[in-house]
């Protein structure tokens, strides 16, 4: 049975192996009225794009192209599908991985599943980081439809490899969009670009941990039991490649703690029902309760490195080594804060059709209009951030 | 749209609230053939009944009964009904909830969700722990389909509050179910024993990590590119009443490490194909490798405490607190702990008939007959690791 | 893959099998706020009984108790999960039917699909009709909550066998409910009531056509391209065991027609778009256009009838008798009607969450005022109905 | 809540509009090992192509680009997506349609649903029967699919407006894939012949019925009790544009019955158990006993037709009439033909993984070369059929 749909009101169908003549996505659910360009799209994807400074080599445009659901600028209720062409691609590099499997990687699980000779072993094929294509593609939508409710997701490289930063604000989040190592302020910056740069000249990769926050939450999201918006969320983010751990809130720590420190005060704030502090990342019950969602995943290194690594070769069943010679990120998860993002967006668009936030089948002209200001908005902040810095 | 429901090959359905007339489950997806007692299903519910030693004092004797779906002591391929009554309840300590809610519960999310009016107040209602009786049940049908494939799966609370245990054997967690703090060994029990009396006597509670293991699991579960083992794992782990956090393997601390120190070397050993040191934790590129599945998840502190908490009446808008003085766990984890395993094997029982390792309609007498017998090896197992501890 | 459950937004599952403990219905989906009592159900059901006059000798009261998702009246937005106990039967006459397979029932695709040890062959188990009390008291859920949108439901016998009625209004649709036969008018229920007497006396069974009429449909119901509305009615109407056909509007009817005959014309009544006829019985496109849905099904004769028939003996494999002497209806249309007019709620429901017309999470209070004066006046109104005949 | 997918284990996602760029789909639940290739895929669509003999004047090539889910001639495992584009489009033919709504077509349901702005008035946009190059595509590839069991299917036109053919053998309906009106035998090919040339002349339209016959079915496919093998076959038919009835083996005329009638006997023939006339159409139960399918289902008459039609014109609100002109199939029924096999193929392929009849993840070296020595047969049959003629 398939597993590559994702959502079951926003329901996002993604497609396309690394070397094969495209990637993309279909989505379905997306409401009529949404104004929606190949621009918005490209401008999500241009986040994730190898062949940026201190990632991946590759260095595809990565243009969409929008096949369906699209009309004079607005969609009409119809899936959306979404093509983007493989264009830079050397399969030649990966004859060698096809014998000799990469201790880290999806190779093995593949030929287990699948079949050794059904499997497209160039360059990672349907388990590529490049699928993620899609799921920006998507999420770009996704970002757009939210903001219906004014709500905005903003992610950050909160470490990489053994360098922390602290905590910073949504803004410091939202301006990482321009920072080639999606750190949150300059000196962070630095830090991670030297660990970067070390790792490259090493052939090694480093692993990191993204926070992804979201603002202006609607109250209600989730559903019980099962399909709790932490829930979601934790299987949205660990469906990412190379995502090794998912916590919200006090996370882990809260492990280790008290319930009366763990039980945030209720208080009121400005009129409203609020929680002091935020312990719980605007999750409670797996119901956000309006307070800013904010949530961390780990990532593990990039598992395709230059460094030679001991291996079976599966032709001999010989002792090997495997030295990776493709083009790969230093660490992957620079490029999966924008993944994360996309994958929290279709959650939410998900659960905000699925709690009635909006309606499934159109919006109004006004709704449209909310969302195109509020996109502007969040172009514009997103390039002053950037300025600013 | 409901999220009442779980899995696509082996589908869970719960219903049922903490103080309505009863709790249980619909499990739609068994294959026929499956030797099947309510004596099985005790046996699981025994591990998550409140009113053991240190965890809530309700003493409901749990009694399931099998509605549907078996006939002369094996399934029949049609939905398998279990259902609980709910005996022991005492519904008035709840007014005070009603409208002092709780700072750390769902009582304020569900109300913004489904209204004032239409909140079951009485024992947390729909979110309450208690909910999770038909997961148990739905997990001791699963851990025996699983049987078919030799699959077992043993949890344990790898911590609780403060104090940690060193990583323990397979063998070390199916001993701890006759733990009654769960802990893997005598010595952690007495430190955990400590901390459970000290957090009864001053009204507050304690937050822990469960660790599952899993053994002798089959190669190529998991769907890509969503329903990624590590994925569905995910989601059924972070859809439990107080988890907070989720990580396999290596899980966080991959994030802060290099490449060429988690990826793990394929070896081979007595003849086969493995990984050295499991760092991935029996997962790679979201399909299991062979290896042991291991994950951890982390439970907050019982949010329901009698110490006295900070929150706003409902009625009046006016600053108030609440002092909960219902029966509660001082640590949910403990319980957890069960619940999470059945989570688990509700999760490879779904996938093992997703990717075909057992046939989805029927079994044959001789897969009967190897699941009872692990089953039965399973039960003394369990018994004699309690002995010898 | 299991296959118990329907609808999306409004999920029913049924569970329980004739000669079981019980059977049974969750409904996942199920707005808060909707006022719900068991009478509710228990008029629905009334009118599916076995035990009336003409239909199966089963006496069974068909109790339901509501075991969740209501409280104090009203749905909480919960699952709602409803038990109707088996009472009155009598296992033993199902002796002979275990190794003489009824050539029109499901007994040997039962046991070719689940194996002949693992098959319940008490009263056809779970393929008897007795599943259907689930699909009612779930329908009678539907029927309320499609009142949101004053939508109403009326069906009845069109045809018993060779007799056919005219095509008879709405109202004489409703008022069949209390007919013995479900026929529309009196001179049509001396006609059925002479044909299932014979029946009886026969030992045989006729067949029938049900029609389903449904007032007051929004604008706008259905789902391209598979889940157009005619395409789940269809589901629904074939999933109803001893249907054979279906159609709508015109039906098959149109296939021996022109264009120009059965395009309807557009017109304007009241200062509304119209559609002259109504030949399209309420959908184009797959989507509901305002006006009435009217949709025919056809059921096959009771398949269990005294009449000897020949079979094969499944233990010796060879020719044999086999003549049914349990209770069953001459005719299983007439309780068909019931069932068929419950699934068309259960999808109307579904389609109206699903486009929107109705909040998936709650109902104001004064939606749940028009929701309760409309199901009063339809109550009303087929108690009228009938005394006027 | 979207609804441009079907099926649950073979999961089938179409896209695009009529005059969009291009219209696609994306299968995704193919296990690996399946030889495929772009030509497999042109056999089928060549068949529903507009632009032959009496059918639609639209003349394009729908050449097939297989974008995923292939490498070296085999399925991956991976979701095979598919592309046609649309290269022979006329849209300014719609002007006239946008103001003036088609009677019987889904103009108005459109606009009620999606939005009069958002609407796709091209060439019907997504209500098109463009759409359905998206199902024969992925109906390619179920035909070839369940040829691991040997399952072959064949439709044909069992009636044209008032002309009925005598239901013939599966070999005749085999050879009408060569008859530009899908006619069985010569005899009646000339009469469907003659019709169609009168309602071009006309500038009407006439209905059909198409009946579809399996031949070698597994026995046991369908799950009860909602995706019964009758229901989800009804869902899949009735979601075709267009159709207004389904029904199977005796279909509506069994309502007319006696159970002593339309009991089909239960024999031995060959050693085997069968059903002496297969009056249930190979469906008992729901589930397939083994005989041939055999349904039906009715089409009306294209509904855009030349002939003027009196409507309403949106704008103006005053009456108004319509004459369609761009170029429409004089019955829509022809093509429909090979949408419902394709229909067929995908709903047994899903209920052959969905009962554990094909390994759901891959298929052996074995299996492939059965699969494809019954493919290449089936070629054959096809071809010789219409010689023979």
């Amino acid at each position: 049975m398939p597993g590559s749909s994702f959502g079951k009101a926003f329901k996002v169908t993604t497609f396309g192996e690394s070397h094969g003549p495209a990637v993309g996505v279909v989505i379905d659910g997306v409401p009529a009225g949404i104004p929606l360009s190949k621009e918005d799209i490209e401008f999500e994807l241009s986040f994730r794009r190898p062949g940026r400074l201190f990632v991946s080599g590759r260095r595809e445009k990565d243009e969409p192209e929008i096949l369906s659901g699209v009309f004079n600028g607005r969609t009409t209720g119809s899936p959306v599908a979404i093509l983007v062409r493989n264009t830079d691609v050397i399969s030649s590099l990966y004859e060698e991985i096809r014998v000799n499997p990469r201790p880290g990687h999806a190779d093995l699980p593949f030929i287990f599943k699948y079949g050794y000779e059904n499997w497209d072993y160039r360059g990672g094929g349907r388990s590529s980081a490049r699928e993620t294509v899609g799921r920006v593609a998507a999420g770009a939508i996704a970002k757009k439809l939210i903001m219906h409710q004014g709500t905005v997701i903003a992610g950050y490289l909160k470490s990489l490899g053994p360098v922390f930063s602290e905590t910073k604000d949504f803004r410091s989040a939202l301006c990482s969009k321009y920072s080639p190592v999606r750190a949150p302020d300059k000196e962070t910056e630095e830090a991670y670009e030297k660990l970067v740069k070390e790792a490259t000249v090493e052939g090694d990769s480093y692993g990191g941990i993204a926070e992804v926050i979201v603002e202006n939450v609607p109250k209600g999201l989730g559903e019980p039991v099962f399909d709790k918006i932490k829930a979601d969320l934790a299987k949205a983010i660990m469906s990412i490649p190379a995502t090794m751990g998912f916590e919200y809130g006090l996370g882990f720590r809260a492990s280790s703690m008290k319930g009366s420190e763990t039980n945030d005060e209720i208080i009121k704030s400005d009129g409203k029902v609020r929680w002091a502090k935020n312990l719980a990342g605007g999750i409670l019950g797996g119901i956000t309760n309006g307070e800013r969602i904010v949530f961390r995943c780990a990532f593990k290194p990039t598992s395709s490195i230059r460094k030679p690594q001991n291996t079976i070769n599966v032709k001999t069943g010989e002792k090997s080594t495997v030295s990776v010679k493709g083009r790969h990120d230093p660490a992957v998860a620079i490029r999966g804060v924008t993944v994360a993002e996309s994958m929290t967006a279709i959650v939410l668009a998900d659960h905000m059709l699925r709690n009635g936030n909006i309606n499934p089948a159109k919006i109004s002209q006004e709704e449209a209009d909310t969302i195109q200001k509020n996109w502007e908005r969040y172009l514009r902040e997103c390039t002053r951030m950037q300025e600013s810095q």
